[in-house]
């Protein structure tokens, strides 16, 4: 076994150097993401790639040989779909980081894969554009990685997730061939949509080495709004209601839990009675008429309180609440966070569900989320190395899927299948379906080496 | 040849009666869809499809005995796409026409694909929605068609196209089995995106059988802007002021010799010695703010003329100038209607360029379009009776697509490459691209008999 295995490491070493990595204490950082409870392999080499020649040499070695290669980029992931393969090459692109190119009238920034999500933004900024996908790991989490997650973020709500985002990819094939897929143009339709079949495959059919992304103007005007309900199903009502009147950027939600979380870590002083906060953003030229709109609608469903401001700075500093909810909740113990997307009228029926399954199985469960796409994450907090109470987060989280999918709902809304979700897709998607989508992916993989047993 | 053929028309008239068509005279007006230089064939039959289980018997049968099957709606085509194969089966869905449900809280319709998408939008607009895509053959093309070719229309520059407002699509393959894809979620990155890829996939990969379509609240404020211009750069030079401050809805552009057709045609008054006309219109709470930032647009390049109005019925009458751009040049002789699209900054060499063509083939050439996306429609006006004018229009068509391709254009913006534009894809894709969506094509029907030598 080892003396075919060293094969590809020796050859790929020899042809990249020190890029490659079979260092056990180095690998260590590379072996998982941030889910809790993936499983991740024992890899035989980590490649920190650099250019797009490293990834061809990579995938060609590791084609022919028939070794599985996971592609990661910051490891931000939330499924496990970057978690290492037992035996396999994961194939970093932490470095491969550079910002080629911004066309700033044309509104486009070419960048290599593995560009922080934030550098972007803040290159984009500088010039007056703004790169809009902003998932909560924005700050370290990579381009590459959201395209093969396709990461939402909070102001999808109007804009869209990082798909809506992308103009053109290169990438390449397990045999080394390169493709590029997509245009520049603001509508293309020739040939088949390759650019949407890549993005949210997980690493599953080629490797992006490249993306041209969108730019948008950077509004000038904003507005948020700041609203406290007595229950979730009130807060859960002023989104309809906000829905049908105004298209806010941002709608985001928190519970109790989060609520109370959040206080104790930054002493806001968020009135943690409350059954709920709604933190929403309205911009575009229309920002303080439709933060009127999302006030009045709040108002009509009987909030308790609604502040409304136009000063960007309290802006950011209220929506500071949601930022740390995720890390709030982690200072009481281990947090297994779910990502499911149910039609945004069944979010009462869900939001019950999760506070009857909380209850089931005397867990604290937070949750906060994209209320607007009807995204939530309810996020199981329990002791780990309590094997009882690791039992019952499991059982908790298989009951909210099997409540998401009786809903109408998604299994995953901006997170990924991954290794995580893996058992929920056929049920969501499928037989015939799935059976397809593998099909497509022998059609990239004939060998099966990309990722193989992650997200389909 | 016939012994064999007859084999598969007999079985599919036992199974599906009257639906089954072989009469010459009826097949006739199945033959052809609207492009003019397009080859059509010699089909074996016509099936008029009223149920998912015609279309099951038709693809199983036409599977069984490898007759090639073109689907067509109502046959608004551009690009040949749907015309008839030799010996092959049309499955017109015309037929399959029911508006099957409009969940108005969610804001979704699910249909037939024969549903022709003016009745959608009539059918939304009772309900206070709007089914937003709009191509110019709205009164007759269907949903199903709209799908196929990811079809666009003038509200594209703000809303996207047909493919951003699909939820989900239940489909047939060639086998006879059937797929749902895509979920009813605002946001789902569940498995591969085989919605994006059966959009726009020309009949290639499987057959729509329904789709569940997005809708938005109808928009109250709405405003029109019309500019007149000394030259189409001028033009083009507003259009790219006006992207950098307002996103207006539809930003529509038309030459001089349309503005000469539609006059003639209309007796609108328009000043035909302009050399370009925007019409442009916003929507939403900020309609009148976007409005006046896209007249300062227009004026700061020296537009000639602007007229602004809030009156949605005289913001009606003056989009019908754009609206009978192409009866207005048809009454001039045949059409050879091209539809390409450049990045915007590219607006002016594209223009340029046609301009130049038309003069070195001795042609008129009215162009028109959708100036916020690039996307032009540049008509070729011949005497088809005339060989000679028939090879120029032949060339000045080829040298356009050439030249768009030169200047990182596509090929086709919303028409789809059909018949007509089949030998313009692998230089525009590139030839391991075209391999790759071969090899899709493949995994979805292995028989190839889903509109073969068609789009890809």
């Amino acid at each position: 076994m080892t003396g075919t295995l060293t094969g590809p490491i020796t050859e790929l070493t020899a042809l990249l150097g020190d890029a490659v990595v079979t260092d056990r204490q180095t690998m260590i950082g590379y072996l998982r993401d941030h889910s809790l409870l993936s499983r991740a392999g024992d890899p035989i080499a980590v490649v920190r790639a650099r250019t797009t020649d490293h990834v061809v040499a990579t995938l060609t070695t590791a084609n022919r040989y028939g070794v599985p290669v996971v592609t990661r980029g910051a490891g931000t992931g939330l499924a496990g779909g970057s978690n290492a393969l037992d035996g396999g090459i994961v194939l970093s692109t932490e470095r491969f980081d550079r910002i080629l190119h911004i066309d700033e009238q044309a509104r486009m920034a070419t960048v290599e894969p593995g560009v922080v999500n934030g550098d972007l933004a803040a290159a984009a900024e500088k010039l007056g554009l703004w790169y809009v996908p902003d998932p909560g790991s924005r700050a370290t989490c990579t381009i590459g990685g959201n395209l093969a997650t396709n990461a939402g973020g909070a102001c999808c709500a109007r804009y869209g997730v990082t798909a809506d985002h992308v103009a053109r990819i290169k990438a390449v094939l397990p045999d080394g061939r390169i493709i590029h897929t997509g245009a520049t143009t603001s509508k293309n339709v020739a040939g088949l949509n390759l650019t949407q079949l890549l993005v949210g495959s997980e690493g599953t059919l080629a490797v992006i080495v490249e993306a041209t992304m969108r730019l948008r103007p950077k509004p000038v005007h904003s507005a948020t709004v700041v609203s406290v309900f007595s229950s979730v199903v009130d807060a859960v009502a002023a989104v309809v209601a906000i829905r049908a009147v105004a298209e806010p950027s941002v709608v985001e939600l928190m519970d109790t839990p989060t609520i109370v979380a959040v206080n104790e870590m930054t002493r806001m002083g968020i009135d943690d009675t409350a059954g709920a906060l709604l933190l929403i953003r309205c911009d575009g030229p229309a920002a303080e008429i439709e933060a009127e709109r999302c006030e009045q609608g709040c108002r009509g469903v009987g909030a308790r309180e609604v502040h409304v401001t136009t000063d960007p700075a309290e802006g950011e500093a209220l929506m500071e609440a949601r930022r740390v909810a995720l890390p709030a909740l982690q200072r009481h113990g281990s947090t297994l966070l779910d990502d499911l997307a149910v039609p945004v009228m069944r979010l009462p029926e869900m939001i019950d569900a999760i506070a009857w399954i909380a209850e089931r199985y005397h867990l604290l469960i937070g949750t906060f989320g994209h209320a607007a796409d009807g995204n939530l994450h309810p996020t199981i907090v329990f002791d780990a190395t309590d094997p009882d109470a690791t039992a019952r987060a499991y059982s908790a989280f298989d009951d909210m899927m099997n409540r998401c999918l009786a809903l109408g709902g998604s299994i995953t809304g901006e997170h990924g299948v991954g290794e995580l979700k893996r058992r929920y897709l056929e049920p969501m998607v499928g037989a015939v379906e799935l059976d397809v989508m593998r099909q497509i992916k022998h059609a990239f993989d004939p060998k099966g080496i990309l990722n193989p047993g992650r997200a389909i």
